[in-house]
């Protein structure tokens, strides 16, 4: 999947990943007001309202875009209605040639992190079957429990050609907190992306390897360190766009063959029909507009790239 | 519900937690054979045949336990029909007057950990209505993020009388790799345990906090240091049995009241059965030998405590 994400990003000629995150809040009242009236003001109304928004903004933005990525949070809020909205968002993003990395932010310890591992990435046996419940291209994964929590993910990949990003440095305020603390002199983020590099040696694809890492876009100085450290780990960059980030905060993320990052955006698509620059499109385009604001981002990043590189 | 958890506690007199960690492995064939008979070999099945477990665990120990703690990966393996058998595993064990603990280890940025909080510890608005879609008592938190990702769990906890369990030392081997590192001269699993006493300072129950922590068996000298820098805080302590820990390891878990730790096994009570020590009962009574396993370990506890405090 790892080599897919790059032929991906190389024919689109856009290194940017959408991020679904659906807050109700974002779906405009129309689809709101029919899958209330479908469902009632239920969670089966807030699944069928997100899953409607979610389909339209992916056949709206699919030709210009490699990736995905659903944060499932937004999905869980729902409970089971909500994960099956999920699932369905899943499911229709693959079959429109997307690769399709979930925001799950999962770890525990082996056997655990093991379920999670097969559950997301691969496939689950029962008696003499065998299932992909989620069926995701990527997973996010938390590294604080260390190796033994990511090795089950490592084993999965590796059968599946399945990949994991792994949070090194998040892109919120307050991931300094841990994550900069500094051990023998260095911040720990230094320490988990060296393990990065280190778990993902055993799993290379052709240019990059399976095994990727999360770096916020917000925190561009730490990026340029951990492209280093991490050479052949592709970096997933949260927080660009609504979070502060800007495309020329982003060079340093890539590799000179620029390649090697991919920049995330939620909000700042998702919901752009509700900033000013798109307003003119109004809240039924907001198809539209989320494509309008694919392009500008691309645009944005591939011009600071030129640049730079 | 710490105060809950507390008055549970001593009115069973046993400071424990049964994890109900089903790996369809565990399940006997005859509960095996009549799910996939009903449903197929296939992942209804499975989530039918977990929940079948279950349910004859829980009315075998419900009356000698506090609290119980389900693995929820072990159910979201089975993708959507896994979590239903989770939620209804969660809904009946409420029932019976037990306090659920949701291992999920859920853990992300702001407006992202708010939706994992309404969704597992609160409730989720759509339209004019509110729904608590798994409805757990507590769950387990990842503090990799930092303050702004444990927030807003603590604002739905303040909300709902709900609590959390941040991990702080888990319980397995390589856990050391990033929870040990030296931070001034301090290993990080101190620095993340001063933050939980801090976050559970506004969060107190007539005891103890809602927040707790998540300290493993495993480690009993951390757990000696841990439990004097967080005197507040409950530890839920994973690793009794099958991870090696023992009664006796315990003791400083505890406070001098005798409380304020919750000692988990999950497979050491639910697979009781396969130990040559339960074997007697064979695997049609494996909920008896469950009971059997939870009573040893009660005693177990409570003398290694009567020796101590």
């Amino acid at each position: 999947m790892i080599n897919q994400l790059t032929a991906n990003i190389k024919k689109t000629g856009a290194p940017i990943v959408v991020g679904l995150d659906p807050m109700l809040d974002y779906v405009p009242g129309h689809i709101q007001k029919k899958a209330f009236g479908e469902y009632g003001e239920t969670l089966e109304g807030a699944a069928e309202a997100i899953w409607q928004f979610n389909r339209e903004i992916v056949d709206q933005t699919y030709d210009l875009i490699p990736a995905v990525k659903p944060q499932i949070a937004m999905y869980e809020q729902f409970g089971i209605p909500g994960l099956m909205a999920f699932k369905k968002t899943v499911d229709y993003c693959r079959e429109k040639g997307l690769v399709v990395i979930g925001d799950v932010k999962r770890g525990d310890i082996g056997s655990t992190s093991a379920a999670y591992a097969v559950g997301h990435l691969g496939h689950v046996k029962v008696g003499s079957r065998s299932f992909a419940p989620f069926d995701e291209d990527f997973a996010t994964v938390n590294p604080y429990l260390g190796s033994d929590g990511v090795n089950p993910f490592l084993k999965v990949c590796k059968e599946e050609k399945t990949g994991i990003f792994v949070l090194v440095k998040t892109s919120n305020p307050s991931s300094g907190e841990f994550q900069d603390r500094l051990v023998d002199g260095r911040p720990l983020y230094e320490l988990v992306g060296e393990k990065v590099a280190a778990w993902g040696e055993s799993l290379m694809g052709e240019e990059y390897s399976y095994v990727g890492a999360v770096v916020g876009a917000t925190y561009p100085e730490m990026g340029k360190v951990l492209r280093k450290i991490m050479p052949k780990a592709y970096i997933l960059v949260p927080g660009y766009g609504a979070q502060g980030g800007k495309g020329k905060d982003l060079v340093h993320f890539f590799n000179e063959d620029g390649l090697g990052a991919i920049v995330n955006s939620s909000r700042g698509i998702i919901a752009a029909y509700r900033q000013e620059k798109y307003a003119r499109y109004g809240e039924e385009a907001f198809g539209e507009a989320a494509r309008a604001a694919v392009e500008d981002m691309a645009a944005d990043i591939r011009e600071a790239l030129n640049n730079t590189l």
